[in-house]
């Protein structure tokens, strides 16, 4: 059993404006020295799987068809067991 | 300058609509090994401050008053230099 830790962020070109209104807002409050927040998103996985290896190859395929849009998303996830 | 990365996710006990719909659509797609998904937000913030410690009080501030809604979520962040 694994548990994938994986975080989606928009690629560097891609605009954010949720991320910009964000940090209009955290402005907004007081903290001026916010230079750039950019928003993505965070899922944890617990994979029934025994072999390390298997579990790194499914969550990989699981970001590529569903969690992330290869067009303007990149991907990144630990694994640790669980 | 600081890059601050972080992360929210629903606590333990709260119900998570988002991430059972992505386990299931994970099922439908044939990762029969999905035992549960937690759906989260994560942020990664440039903060424009020389001092470790200070920038670490600030994105403290900022995820307990802004980034998170602490009665349902929890927050976690990890700080490296930018």
């Amino acid at each position: 059993m694994y548990l994938a830790k994986v975080k989606v962020t928009l690629k560097p070109a891609v605009n954010d404006p949720q991320g910009i209104t964000i940090g209009r807002a955290l402005g907004r409050l007081g903290f001026d020295t916010v230079d750039s927040v950019r928003a993505g998103k965070y899922f944890e996985l617990k994979i029934n799987e025994p072999e390390r290896a298997v579990a790194e190859k499914k969550v990989r395929e699981m970001c590529e068809k569903l969690l992330a849009n290869p067009v303007i998303e990149r991907f990144s996830f630990d694994l640790e067991p669980a």
